[in-house]
C-alpha cells in the first residue's frame, strides 16, 4: 500500500451548478480527510443529469493531467438505487464515481483499466444519506486514495462496468459520415470523428457538410477563413469541429448534437 | 497566542457572481498576508443582498468542513453604514462577516461561540474603502487569523450579534406545519422541518402536502418512487426536502420559500 | 535564473465560461509542469471575445497580489494568426497572453516593463494546436515561470505590443466629461475618471450627471443616501462610479460602457 508519491489532485466533474454550496461541501469533506490534496474543478455546469455530456467532457480532460491525477464525477440520477459506485484505475489516473457509464468514455480510452465497486464503508463519511453520495462516498473515497489507500481495499473487483453507447462514424471508400456529439460554450461543435477517421482520404480532396450546410476546409486555424464563415478543422479536442471564427456555429447552422456531418473524399488529381 | 496547527482553510460565500475579479481579488489579497492559505469558494452566487439565502447556505456547510475552518460570508448591503464586523469562533471554527445576520445561523447552531467586533485597524487593508470591506476587512481578517493571530487581538468582545428569525414549525398532536426555505440549483424545496420535528410522530403513518398537494413519503431515497412523482425525504441537509426524482419540484409545484409545507401523523394501526 | 522565491501564484482570466472544462484543463496542464503553483480563477465570463473589457478587469485586479504573481489572460480572438504571444514583467509581477492588447492597460499603470514573444517552443506543450493556446502555450508557460525559469528564455524582447485606446476624459476649468468604460454584476457603472481627474477641483462644490440624468455625490459611501437613489463615488475601483444603493444603476439609468458622465465644479463660497 506504500507508495513513493500519492496521487494528489482531485478533480471534480458534477451537474451541481455554482448557486448552491454543494460543490464545497465536497472540498470541505476531502480537505477534512487529506488537507494537502489539489482540488480542481473541471465544470459544474452540466445539465442536471447528463451523463453522455459529462462523459465526453471527462474523456476529453483526463490526458491533459498529470499521472495519477483523481477525477471524480458526480452526475447521478441513480443516487439512492442500487446502481454501483465505481473506482476505475487506468494507466493514468483513477475515475471514481457512479456506475451509469459517466466514466465510461475516459476509461475505455486508457485501457487497460481495473475497476472497484466501492463497498468498504469505512472509507465512506457517516452517515452515508440517500441522497448526496458525492459528499458522502465518492469525496471521500477520492480523499483517501490520495492519501495513499490502495485501490483494492475499496472494494471488490468489478465484473463489468455500464459503458455508454457512442454512436459510430459510418466509414465509405468515399467520405465517412458522423455527427455532432458536442457543443461547447463558444457554439463550437465538437463531432465523433477523429483524425484517425479522416487519415484514409490522405491525398485527396476533402469537402465537409453539416446538415445541408458546406462549410470551408478543413482548415488548419481558425484564422484561416475570413471571420463568420463556417468552417470544420482538426481542434482542440483532436476531432473534426465545425466552428466559425469568432462567431457560434451552433446558433447559425441550426446544429446540436445529433446533427450529421458528412466528408466526401474525391480524388484531387484528374 | 501560539498554535500547533494554525487554521488554514478559508472559505467563501459571496454575492459577488463570476462575471468580475471581485472575489479573485479577496483572494490576492488573503493570499498576501498568509501564502500558504487554501481558499474554498462556497457560492458566490446569493441573489444581490439576500442576507438570509446566505446565512442558509453557510448554516448548511460549515459542518462538513475540518475543525478551525474560517468561513468568510459577504453580502453586505450595509458596507460604509455603521454596521459593525464579526468574527465569531465556534467549537468547530470560525466565522467572519458583517453583523447583519448572515452568520448568526450558523453561529446559534456551533454555540457556545464567541463573537469579537472587528475594529482593529492594524489587520485591515489600507486604504479601507467605503464599497468593498470583503477586500480590505473581511479577507485581511481572515488570513492573518489563518496565520495564527489570536480572535481576541481582532477587535473587543461583541455583546450581541443581530440574529436572523427564521420561521418556526407549529406543532400540534397531530402533526406539524413549516414552510419551504430554501430552493436548491435542482428545484429541491428544503423546509424548517428537521428531523427531530418527526420524531415525536414515530410509529404514526405521515402524509405531507406542499401547499395544495399531496406527495408521496416520507421515503427514504428518491429511487424509492417513480420518475415525475413529488416526494418527500430527510434529505442532504438533514431536513424534510420535497422533490421530483430526476424532475424540479419548485417548477412542477409552483412553490418557493415560504410556500407551507404540512405534515400529518394518524395511528397506523387500527 | 535562480530565484530566492520563484512566484508562484498564477491567476486566469478567460471567455472560457464555466460550461466546459477549457479551464480545468489549462490548470491540469499548469499542475503537470509545476505541481505546487497556486492558481486563482479572476474571471472566465468575459463575453466571447470581449479584448477591452479582459484588459480593464486585468488592469483593476493585479494591485492586489503579492509580488511575482503570474496573471495569464486569454481573451483571444486571433489565435492560430500571427498576432505574437506575450510574456510582460512589471515591477510587481508578470502577465501572459496574446498580443492583441489584453495585457496593455495592465503593463501601462505598472511600468517600467520589459515585454517578450513567447517563441522558444521547448516551454510549449506539443503539440501546439491552432485553437487553444491558452493550454498548449499561456499555461505552460505561466508554469515554467513559475518554477523559475527566466524570463528572457521564452522568447526575444518584444519592440513593441499592441496597446488598446481608452477614452480620455476632457477636462476644463469647470468640470471634466468621461464615459462608464465597465459594468459590473451589480450594475454600478465604473467610469474613466479617477480620482487625480477630480483633484483640480478640490474645495470647489461638485454635481454630477450621467446620461441626462443629475445623482447624488460624490459621497463617501453607498449608505450617504437612501436607498434606490443614485449616487457618484470613488468606489473600489479608485474612479468615479455611478451607483444605487441596493438597486442596479445601469438598468435604472439605462447606461453602459460609453454613456458620458460629466462632472461640473461650482465655487462653494460666494
Amino acid at each position: 500500500m506504500a507508495q513513493d508519491s500519492p496521487p494528489s489532485i482531485i478533480t471534480l466533474l458534477t451537474d451541481f451548478g455554482h448557486e448552491d454550496a454543494y460543490v464545497g461541501v465536497m472540498k470541505g469533506v476531502a480537505l477534512g480527510i487529506n488537507p494537502t490534496a489539489r482540488l480542481v474543478d473541471l465544470t459544474h455546469m452540466i445539465p442536471a443529469q447528463d451523463v453522455t455530456r459529462a462523459a465526453l467532457i471527462l474523456r476529453s480532460a483526463v490526458s491533459f493531467f498529470p499521472a495519477r491525477t483523481i477525477h471524480v464525477a458526480v452526475v447521478d440520477p441513480g443516487v439512492g438505487s442500487t446502481r454501483a459506485a465505481l473506482l476505475i484505475q487506468t494507466p493514468d489516473g483513477f475515475l471514481i464515481g457512479p456506475d451509469n457509464g459517466v466514466l465510461s468514455l475516459a476509461a475505455k480510452r486508457r485501457q487497460p483499466y481495473a475497476a472497484y465497486r466501492l463497498e468498504n464503508q469505512a472509507f465512506f463519511r457517516q452517515p452515508v444519506s440517500q441522497t448526496f453520495h458525492g459528499r458522502d462516498i465518492f469525496a471521500p473515497v477520492a480523499a483517501h486514495l490520495s492519501a495513499g489507500v490502495d485501490p483494492a481495499d475499496f472494494g471488490p473487483a468489478a465484473e463489468s462496468i455500464v459503458e455508454l453507447a457512442l454512436p459510430e462514424p459510418d466509414v465509405t471508400a468515399d467520405g465517412v459520415r458522423g455527427e455532432v456529439i458536442y457543443v461547447d460554450r463558444f457554439g463550437n461543435l465538437i463531432t465523433n470523428l477523429d483524425s484517425a477517421a479522416l487519415d484514409g482520404f490522405r491525398g485527396r480532396s476533402l469537402s465537409v457538410t453539416i446538415g445541408s450546410n458546406a462549410v470551408a476546409g478543413p482548415v488548419t486555424a481558425y484564422a484561416a477563413v475570413e471571420e463568420g464563415t463556417p468552417l470544420a478543422l482538426i481542434g482542440s479536442w483532436s476531432v473534426l469541429e465545425i466552428a466559425i471564427r469568432n462567431g457560434n456555429a451552433a446558433e447559425r447552422l441550426g446544429a446540436r448534437p445529433g446533427t450529421p456531418v458528412t466528408v466526401t473524399a474525391r480524388d484531387s488529381r484528374p
